[in-house]
């Protein structure tokens, strides 16, 4: 996906925290306004660099399951995050508060297995500080929508969330398939299955959820957690 | 949603947009790095004033309404950004581009449609500039997940936009409900399976787009677009 220039800067760092530089040493988001010399200084030359990132190109279908697989294991890391603190938040919405919980301990399970499969593979866990900024980046963009109706919106955004899960592993289950890596398409075929349980029970409690916080907020009661 | 402190300016700052100051005045994201001084400072004065933001409170099931259609409004305007940057950079996909291309099409007559409820409120669209940049922000942390795997993250992140939609549509449909606004009840059930079809088609082709990706990457041909 490529954006107007005005967006560039910001996906452009992103994609460069690929080569484990972008995030540590650079602005790498909220260029596009130009009142912001610094920032746009520094997002010329991430602009002014694609070529770079072309020496990163991967060939071998190992390498980009390997790849995603760090991705999924990042993805679940803001999965967990985001559980937790939308669960610690929440007051007044019990039947949410719950299938939040429910689903963290189904989290935690899916980091094992996807960090299994990557140390199966001859990959490490531990480098995926670049991965995780980028998921950051999608949880906080997610997060910011989330304001005087947050639970309406963090309901909606985590049924986005784990539509997020879904394409990914749908993703990875066809990778590992084409590389021929029985073990780890079935990994994710154990996870796909409780990631579009949740995504649906979302949506089916997201008209109730909207509801209820429409009420309560009409009775003049706290209404967004 | 809370996010840990790490997390928060980016958060503040894109709530506090609601009151159409934050985006235009402050360093707005990428603040959670300790060694942007610049961007500390104003994160700071962001986290110090979370009370200003108790006094946008509202409490009238409309007032609701209007402003989660304008919420839907600046969605569909980042919607059709999205599309038609994918669109414009696919070459080896062009299934994938027909629907993105039809999808674009569905998009410009949904933004009217939400248009119509808004003003059928006494709502502007023209004062979307905030919400505008969340929307972008969301966007931007999508597309930084694209990179040389684009086309596949690029097919993900449309698959997760379409689901941002469907969630945001349930909401509006149980939101209308409530208001008894039978018109923007019906509009939004006009628009929810032309989301649902879009975010359906992605679902069903992502293995597909997965694999011809992964062969052509391993074929040492041009794979990504």
């Amino acid at each position: 996906m490529r954006y107007p220039i005005s967006f560039s800067p910001l996906l452009d760092s992103l994609s460069a925290s690929k080569d484990h530089s972008a995030f540590s040493t650079e602005c790498d988001v909220s260029c596009h306004r130009p009142r912001h010399k610094d920032c746009e200084i520094k997002a010329t030359r991430v602009l002014s660099r694609p070529i770079t990132r072309q020496e990163h190109i991967m060939t071998d279908p190992a390498e980009h399951l390997l790849d995603w697989l760090r991705d999924a294991h990042a993805m679940e890391q803001q999965a967990e995050q985001m559980l937790r603190a939308q669960s610690g938040r929440l007051e007044h919405y019990p039947e949410l508060k719950a299938r939040i919980d429910q689903h963290l301990e189904e989290t935690l399970g899916q980091q094992k297995i996807v960090a299994e499969c990557i140390e199966r593979l001859g990959g490490s866990t531990s480098i995926v500080k670049d991965l995780t900024a980028k998921m950051m980046a999608f949880g906080q963009a997610a997060g910011g929508m989330t304001q005087t109706d947050e639970v309406v919106k963090g309901a909606n955004m985590s049924y986005v969330f784990e539509n997020l899960e879904i394409a990914s592993y749908t993703s990875l289950i066809a990778a590992a398939e084409r590389c021929g890596d029985a073990q780890t398409k079935a990994a994710c075929e154990r996870i796909l299955p409780q990631e579009q349980a949740m995504a649906q029970w979302l949506l089916e409690h997201i008209p109730l959820i909207t509801t209820q916080y429409l009420d309560r907020s009409a009775a003049g009661q706290e209404a967004k957690k």
